[in-house]
């Protein structure tokens, strides 16, 4: 291996899929080491995902000064440009056509597992013919649901955005009383959602109800329980993942009479439309009353790149896991996806690990069945589990009448 | 009046409307110099405001630890709980009655416009039974549309949020394109919506368009204005106040054909809903295209309550007006609304002022017309304005194409 060590050619890091606001830290992690392999010319950075390789639009990132790398791993979102773009075999020839004619050896991209597919293809188009390419996926979203990962980088600021909603929004809810339901990301995973069971420090704090798609939703006991909570308390205060669907598996936003969008794969869209909450607060009323206040918010695209609340410790294993793909790069003749896998709780320790491309490769991976409670509560487990990813939550103190 | 300095009595504290991210702060500036002067007996915080007083459901704020008052002051929305009530002259009178028959001679209450007035009206009753009663307002609103005042505590922290959230939005807006429509609170006033535009760090920053109450929302020319910015740029980044309205006066939101909730005032449910962005959206679309990529938020009560992101110097301010209205109620005989004027943007330099109850009461400010920029845009000079109520921001860094 020791020949390939100093494998001439260009490099080329994309991101994908939807931003988050530590993304970019992946990015500089990748152009850091990068920077100091001997092997490695130009590194390029594909503006808008995959589709920036095949359109030839890129940036080069070899001469951009130190500080200003440090500024862009701060800001959230992802700097290259992201795209939804899903390439299929003849999209990655295309790819790898690219990257062949341009010496293209190094190849990094930063996404879901759709991502860790369009790596997979292009890297096995690449040993077909005998072309040396290091392809490597690394893991993003704030979905978190890749497999072999105990978590991914995105999730643990975007679960911190939610736990912080959710403690002010308890608190509003406790000084202005009703029903308020909170509409979180999460088409098949309710990682997002369950992150608000952190925002519970007390007995009788909220969020009162979790709603996740693993549990098929039904719209009677939706209604019986928010009428328990709601005569016990006198309040409720509600976390739904946008995707929950009916034991059928359609999701409920369809239930709406009004046209609901779908995007190139097939998908129902789910975010940036309040018409879930909206739909859950005319049933509420309709059944238990139209008096009732009874209030929706969706959290929409805030979730994943607000700015100025990350978690400290998903910016450095974002960062991480790139500067990690790239020293795997460097070091021979390596392809794969770098794993987050957890060592322990408390103290939180964690490690890194090279695992095949296949074997994350258009997976999804759900929440455990144990950390779920009555189809409708986030258990304490899962609290150990996710409170270590967001880091220290504002305490807070309340005049309690109940 | 010397020998009202020690006017024997008990004290009796509100919280009212809408809960801000720094109300608990005005509490505790009230409680904690109160509890320093002689003459004050019992402090009684009324739970859900004014509602509290006349169903006689009071906390006893006197012997609460010091830590867990300031933990209280950090905590956001109403800890004594709040309410929509906004009584007339009856319900005064039995608030009133309560005052008489408890020896209640000191009163704060913490609110906007609304609050004011209720002061007013109980501090007339008194005095025209020659009952020497302290009545104070102290500001608060995240609308930022008391009269008197240069701002208002609470909307330092409502703007600091808008203004993390765009920076988060542009840079997600820019990494996917489209076009992208955020509603922000605000009914009769649009500093709120405004504040969007600190987010702005470069010429090609979103927002792109801002649509505040101040002006009559003409639907085609925001067709228009959209098309234009979305030809130029490939992407439109859109702030809407949820007050917009037509030029008769009537909200954009009750342009949709579905029912449109109204509260106890006949007003119109602006919030708790995504129903105009929503209809904003599919107007962009049935005009425009429908293969447009367009997304809608609606920021919701996370604007006004969010944890872990208050301005410094809106919680300063916050706690100032608490006890500048109590040092006041221990000095004299004297009654009013504490108001902020400024002295100076750059450095920022402020004061606090006595005005009369009836100078605030009832009355709402909107956004100095000079502000609006041809009815789609906030001026520099507003830029100035809010800057030092927000505090600093996070500095963003891009990879810019365009």
């Amino acid at each position: 291996m020791s020949d390939s060590l100093n494998l001439k050619g260009n490099a080329v890091i994309g991101q994908s899929g939807g931003p988050t606001a530590v993304i970019n830290q992946s990015l500089v992690g990748v152009v850091e080491v990068l920077r100091g392999g001997s092997g490695v010319e130009k590194i390029l950075g594909a503006r808008h995902g995959v589709r920036g390789i095949v359109e030839n639009h890129f940036t080069e990132l070899q001469e951009i000064p130190e500080d200003r790398l440090e500024r862009i791993a701060q800001t959230p979102s992802a700097a290259l440009g992201s795209s939804r773009d899903k390439p299929d075999e003849a999209y990655c020839r295309r790819i790898f056509d690219v990257f062949e004619k341009n010496n293209v050896r190094y190849f990094f991209y930063i996404g879901g597992n759709d991502s860790s597919d369009t790596c997979r293809i292009v890297n096995e188009l690449a040993k077909q013919v005998g072309y040396e390419l290091r392809a490597f996926h690394v893991p993003k979203t704030i979905d978190n649901d890749l497999v072999c990962n105990d978590h991914t980088p995105g999730y643990g600021s975007a679960a911190k955005f939610v736990a912080h909603a959710f403690i002010g929004d308890n608190a509003d809810n406790q000084a202005l009383r009703g029903i308020k339901i909170d509409v979180i990301m999460g088409r098949h995973a309710g990682f997002l959602t369950a992150a608000s069971v952190l925002a519970k420090a007390h007995v009788n704090d909220g969020p009162h109800l979790i709603y996740v798609p693993e549990v098929a939703f039904d719209v009677d006991k939706f209604v019986a329980d928010v009428d328990r909570i709601y005569t016990q308390r006198g309040r409720c205060l509600i976390a739904v993942s946008e995707g929950i669907h009916d034991a059928d598996g359609t999701p409920i936003v369809t239930k709406l009479a009004r046209d609901v969008e779908k995007d190139a794969h097939g998908n129902v869209q789910l975010s940036g439309t309040g018409a879930l909450g909206d739909f859950l607060s005319q049933l509420l009323k309709s059944r238990l009353g139209e008096k009732l206040r009874v209030r929706a918010d969706t959290f929409g695209y805030l979730q994943r790149s607000f700015a100025g609340l990350v978690s400290p410790v998903d910016a450095q294993e974002a960062r991480e896991v790139g500067r990690k793909a790239a020293e795997m790069a460097l070091i021979g003749n390596l392809d794969g996806s770098i794993a987050i896998q957890r060592v322990s709780d408390d103290p939180y320790r964690m490690e890194y690990r090279l695992v095949d491309l296949a074997e994350v490769a258009g997976k999804t991976r759900t929440l455990d069945a144990e950390w779920i409670v009555d189809g409708n509560m986030i258990s304490d487990a899962f609290r150990r589990y996710a409170l270590p990813l967001v880091g220290k939550l504002p305490q807070i103190e309340t005049l309690r009448d109940r």
